[in-house]
């Protein structure tokens, strides 16, 4: 039971990783982030990042690799709403 | 030190959750989610009901409680997107 469990996270967390990088590449070819909030960029990248801190701390090699993809590319959506607005 | 981390993962879990929340409003004045990756929402809504199911199985109330809030967020925003284009 306990290795279903365990895929059913290791699932998760790929689709909620994977889930930027379609919307990095959208918003790199649009070049338009209008419709994000801004706080929500900015939670998330901190967020992540504690994330990425906790998972270290933890040995948890699931949430280091998983927030290593998501904050460099919730970065980039956040500097295209910086800069475009 | 180990409370310390557990602090840790509640902050970073409590910013990537209440993240959504202006985002929603946000949606819900602009009624727009074009900047936003189909492929983005769907895989968040899929994969955060899947961390719900995993917080469940595993007695985590921080993933249960924040799934429970993120979930219904990202599938208004994911509703707006699918009505407005």
């Amino acid at each position: 039971m306990d290795v279903a469990v365990e895929a059913i996270g290791l699932v998760a967390g790929a689709m909620t990783t994977s889930a930027f990088i379609p919307q990095a590449w959208k918003t790199w070819r649009s070049g338009s982030a209008r419709d994000f909030s801004l706080a929500l960029l900015v939670l998330l990248v901190l967020g992540n990042t504690l994330w990425f801190g906790y998972g270290v701390m933890k040995g948890s090699t699931g949430l280091v690799v998983a927030n290593l993809i998501t904050v460099p590319l919730t970065c980039f959506i956040l500097w295209v709403k910086l800069r475009r607005g």
